[in-house]
């Protein structure tokens, strides 16, 4: 295993459902890059057992947390723990490109 | 618990280690910022049941993981899987933002 992955040789764009890569998956924690283009959504969904995050890397999206709705740019961090609903929306006019992680690895 | 977090609302400097800050932690997964002046050091260690990434937002550090030492800039994902020893040295000439998480989390 290579341990310096440059996110940016992961990530692409996908459609009509947006692009998603695993960078890591070990037995605690899995990696990825998800990458939306304008428009496109990751519906609210929820993970009975992961606690999972977003860092926005480059972009603009709207996430839902909980109860919760917002827009997010570069260096944000979104939290999303076990059981709690989550999605996200390109609201924006670029790709959003999120680094994101779960613990534990959802099931495959 | 706000699950949006702005991750430069939480770096900073310290003297003489480096500056260190949680941003969440779960029971299964722990997220931090770590920022490193130019010449600071987070030592060579181990976790011997954490896996660990780092993902470099600003500055460039040269990470030590295993037998590999490379220097790495914004956009790298950094991985340190359970037991595998990592380190990172601040070799650019501003200050180097880390945003990491391990899982599980370590014990406090």
């Amino acid at each position: 295993m290579d341990p310096f992955i440059d996110l940016h040789s992961r990530t692409g764009k996908s459609e009509p459902k947006h692009h998603k890569a695993t960078l890591f998956q070990g037995t605690q924690l899995m990696l990825g890059v998800n990458c939306l283009e304008p428009g496109q959504v990751q519906r609210v969904h929820t993970h009975a057992h992961q606690d999972k995050f977003y860092f926005v890397v480059e972009g603009e999206g709207t996430f839902t947390v909980g109860d919760r709705t917002q827009a997010a740019g570069p260096g944000t961090v979104v939290l999303a723990p076990a059981e709690v609903e989550h999605g996200v929306e390109n609201t924006g006019t670029v790709r959003l490109t999120l680094f994101m992680g779960m613990a534990p690895p959802p099931p495959s």
